[in-house]
């Protein structure tokens, strides 16, 4: 089994916090292995708080089971049953971790204090409470905590936190607990100037500020999710996204590029893209007050989450305009059904309902200060042949949509157009720690 | 799928706690089965808790998971561990409820106010505060429990309560509710006079008194454990033994046989028997004073259970004597090695194990007022041609040992010979309900 060691970053001995998502403890190789980083963390001399997910596919068999008992499970029996999958995996991980002579204990979500609304299968972190957890430590034990899950606040009924919940409960305890960092290990090596299977050259990013992180995850990066880098940038934590297969430092998310950094290079963090949306277009809607008004308050009335929108120039001559918007693939069946309910009282023409599209961001905070970002971008699409159907703009991205089929090749040709090729990049933008 | 309706019993509409073991639901199907049990218990008007135990093989294959890791996992890991089967069918069992229309909610032996102490794996439950389930059965729902668990009151860890444990969870629970009766549900109709698969004509029993059941539970008797009926004594709460395939009324483990019962024929409760010993016979021990007492000390300190015991009258030619025990199989080899250790201090000649035994127990309450039994079992036993080799008896109970290979014959032997056998008997000894 290949060892480990802790490579020691900027700041002297102190609390990490570590989490290991499921492909990482899929069976009892990966816990043996995990084990054996952490404890090397804790010989390094540090105070170690493990987050760990269920492991590999536990979580989609126990929903498997529960769809097998009842088509509509209620939130609260449905957390109670997924919670059962972090238990397994951090009581199996704290023995293969005292199986290497140091005392690991094991807490669940309650039991560390992680204390949410009462919002079933996506509950909000209101409080941590992780008296517990500081015990443990203070006896020089590894505590090793359930991700994914709280407690309810009102009820006391057990909660989990939805999508990239383990991320959030590492974030919000190493907050709590005011450790050093929080380790996110992956089975990539951290986070790239653009997805490395689509742009070979794409380069590991050194460091990546929470602003910036927060766009790229919206714009489709995976690497993180989007509470997580919210709950991080709230309380000025740094990230640290590494590899669980290798020693190599990973890619921090800080609050700034750290001094000294030659921050002329680093105009664009990376390039992200995302194909899961697809575009409705509302044909023929009347061009009066309160109209459009009405569409977005059906569309938000059904949940739906709206990304882009875009209103084209009123045709005088008909005194009507398209209205379209991109929303996630998985809403598109909702969003057709309710304009299609209002579309006799909003009187518009028809619907276009497209799924062939890509959506192509660039993040990075120089933008701010460098103009003429969008007229390298647009110069670069139209060399490469490709059509522009949508733009939109943050004050640190931005946004176009084209064909799903001209994505991967808007991708390699903005990263070439912005020199973030890393054969392009002699040395990356600042030496030293990601601090 | 089979329908259930609720029979009711003498006693009415009140509260009613039910167990159900691993396999009853063992899968989808078997969930199904139960929920349809319990609804129908629901509707006939009852308040109803329910507790479960882990799915099937759950538990094992949890134990095989954490061998993997460890070979030595620590107590208070492997409850952390074990107690994610509980927690995985109660959730099940609850929807599977929900999805019959009648509310649900699974708790946690924590939240249904288990308290035990700090034993892992073999906790004690020593307090009860069931304020949760009450909550809920005011609330109209049906509260289902995790077997088998609980949370220590010291350390606030998770426990496991050992062997039968779910049981005993349902017991205590039922106690503390004040329920009017703990059903434990099983896949045989209740408790017999003797193992039917041995004893073809062996009856089923409409009543037996708790100090019956313990003294048959301690016999070899596996429908019920120890320690749960146990604890239905203590607190004079009724069990009832029964199938979860039929309506049909099993058996009512009670205080007291009902009044008008004919004691005449309730002599005998039945006749158990045990397979699971060993004997270790200590040949050459000096027969002095304290002797037996170092023994028998080294075998206490070294936790083992001895049940039966014979020290043969000194041969005054020799000044030595010979002492037997019994003690179970699997603690047999540790048996061997403890005594080995102090045979130069004690000065013993040499040790006999043998562990093709068998053990017969005849139970019975009647036993206090008719002589003449261990005349009849004696008289049995010779008729059938088998040899006994060692005998105890406590008040309400006669234990005999034989050959392992004369098991079968002794128990059949012994049945028919107090008349135990259905065809001998025109009916139960009572009628009515088992109060």
């Amino acid at each position: 089994m290949e060892k480990f060691t802790y490579v020691r970053h900027s700041f002297a001995v102190g609390m990490i916090v570590q989490k290991f998502g499921g492909s990482s403890v899929a069976d009892a190789e990966g816990m043996k292995r995990v084990a054996q980083r952490i404890v090397a963390t804790k010989r390094a001399g540090h105070d170690v708080v493990v987050v760990v997910s269920a492991m590999g596919d536990t979580t989609d068999e126990l929903i498997e089971l529960a769809n097998q008992v009842s088509p509509m499970p209620s939130g609260r029996e449905l957390d109670m049953l997924l919670t059962a999958g972090e238990r397994i995996s951090m009581a199996l991980l704290a023995m293969a971790i005292s199986n290497l002579g140091h005392e690991a204990r094991s807490f669940t979500g309650s039991q560390a204090g992680i204390i949410t609304d009462s919002a079933h299968g996506r509950a909000r972190v209101i409080d941590v409470s992780p008296g517990r957890i500081q015990e443990a430590l203070d006896q020089g034990a590894i505590a090793i905590v359930a991700g994914f899950q709280g407690v309810s606040q009102d009820t006391k009924d057990i909660t989990t936190l939805g999508r990239g919940g383990s991320d959030t409960t590492a974030v919000a305890l190493a907050a709590a607990l005011d450790a050093d960092v929080c380790e996110i290990y992956t089975d990539v090596d951290g986070v790239f100037s653009a997805d490395p299977r689509i742009v070979p050259a794409a380069r590991q990013l050194k460091s990546v500020t929470y602003e910036e992180m927060l766009e790229l995850a919206a714009s489709g990066a995976k690497v993180l999710h989007l509470r997580c880098v919210e709950y991080a940038r709230r309380f000025d934590l740094p990230i640290h996204v590494r590899s669980s297969f290798s020693n190599k430092e990973g890619t921090w998310v800080v609050k700034d590029y750290p001094e000294g950094a030659d921050m002329e290079q680093a105009i664009l963090a990376g390039v992200a893209h995302d194909r899961s949306e697809a575009k409705i277009t509302i044909v023929g809607v009347p061009d009066r007050p309160g109209v459009a008004a009405a569409i977005f308050r059906s569309l938000a009335d059904a949940a739906i989450n709206l990304d882009m929108i875009v209103q084209n120039v009123s045709a005088a001559a008909t005194g009507r305009t398209d209205i379209s918007f991109t929303l996630p693939k998985t809403e598109g069946q909702t969003g057709v059904a309710t304009l299609k309910k209002i579309q006799g009282e909003v009187g518009f023409e028809s619907l276009i309902y497209d799924d062939q599209i890509g959506k192509l961001s660039l993040v990075g905070a120089g933008m701010r200060s460098h103009p003429g970002i969008s007229a390298t971008l647009f110069g670069a699409m139209s060399d490469a042949g490709i059509n522009i159907e949508m733009i939109t703009t943050s004050e640190i991205r931005i946004s176009i949509l084209c064909r799903e089929s001209d994505l991967d090749r808007a991708v390699q040709a903005a990263h070439t157009a912005f020199n973030l090729d890393s054969d392009q990049v002699e040395a990356v933008v600042y030496g030293g720690s990601g601090r």
